[in-house]
């Protein structure tokens, strides 16, 4: 985080700030990102237009910090002593209710990035960034615990992987991500391909 | 393919039926699903709304079809003697350029699915399951083969795995998919979770 956005953050508490994330989140399931506006914004959370723009620049950067900050845990956070443990516990972050509605909020998501370079830009910024980071962190890990290769090609794949699974599971299955679903795909794919233990000793 | 369906493609020439496809297709690419009429696939054509709707059924079907159609050599065309031979030339289906245009259109299409249900209906029946029947084909040569074992779990998430490395391409990257990404894709991914060999030999 830059010193500018710690200052420009100092001026909200977490709290009112978690409270502007959720009222974002619940606009844009309502009426998607084109059609959400910042007056919206500042209506539903009795705040003016002039600080949401001193504090978060604009709309491309609050939408992609508020689903940032729903995020439940982060995935530095977890650390189970095995690749295995660390990739079931990211999965079980999110209950299945709680995936059906992120997927959903995704994809409309997903398409706005194509239109909206700025949201695109603010997505990669705030959000792909530093959960690669993180995801590094643990295969880093299992690189020194011995569990995978440093120079495993499938290593470069592994967020293709995960993302991909959430992707193809709406368009081949017509349903969102389980919990299930996913624990599955982590046993028979991305373990595998990263060559790391399957069973969780 | 049902008889009915036999019955209705009779009526006009496979050359015309290419001509028809290839005017829907450049339609999409220009107006997106939900502003394609059958009214202007008409005028382009230079044919009857009528027969539009008595070969086709409608907007989602024809639609489909010409995706479907578009496809450059069919899966089950392919045979190579092996697994990671196949996948290649599978792969090796489209060059840079039309992988390019495929995947702007198929994105449109993935989003324009989650409002049509009849869209995804023909989706399903016309292009998915055929294509999913072609694979497993190429899988089930593999098993016979000898390359992968008929009880591996990653069997069943194949298509996810495919079909998830261009979903995520796109978003991670901010590029479409490239020949040379979806090969490295299948040899550090694909065929190591299969436990299939990563060289042909």
């Amino acid at each position: 985080m830059t010193e500018m956005s710690t200052a420009r953050r100092s001026r909200i508490t977490p709290e009112r700030e978690a409270e502007l994330y959720r009222a974002v989140l619940d606009l844009l399931r309502e009426v998607g990102y084109d059609a959400l506006t910042m007056d919206a914004v500042a209506a539903r959370t009795r705040s003016s237009k002039a600080t949401l723009y001193r504090q978060w620049g604009g709309k491309a950067e609050l939408v992609a910090k508020a689903v940032r900050h729903d995020k439940p845990v982060s995935i530095g956070d977890i650390d189970t002593g095995s690749l295995r443990g660390d990739l079931h516990a990211l999965t079980l972050r999110s209950d299945d209710c709680e995936m059906e509605q992120n997927s959903a909020l995704m994809r409309g998501l997903a398409m706005a990035v194509h239109a909206n370079p700025d949201l695109l830009k603010a997505f990669k910024e705030y959000l792909v960034e530093p959960e690669m980071a993180e995801f590094r962190h643990v295969l880093r890990r299992a690189i020194d615990r011995g569990e995978i290769r440093a120079d495993n090609p499938a290593i470069a794949f592994v967020p293709h992987m995960m993302i991909g699974a959430f992707a193809a599971r709406n368009m081949l299955d017509e349903q969102p991500p389980t919990q299930a679903f996913l624990l599955a795909y982590i046993d028979a794919v991305v373990l595998p391909a990263l060559g790391a233990p399957t069973t969780t000793s």
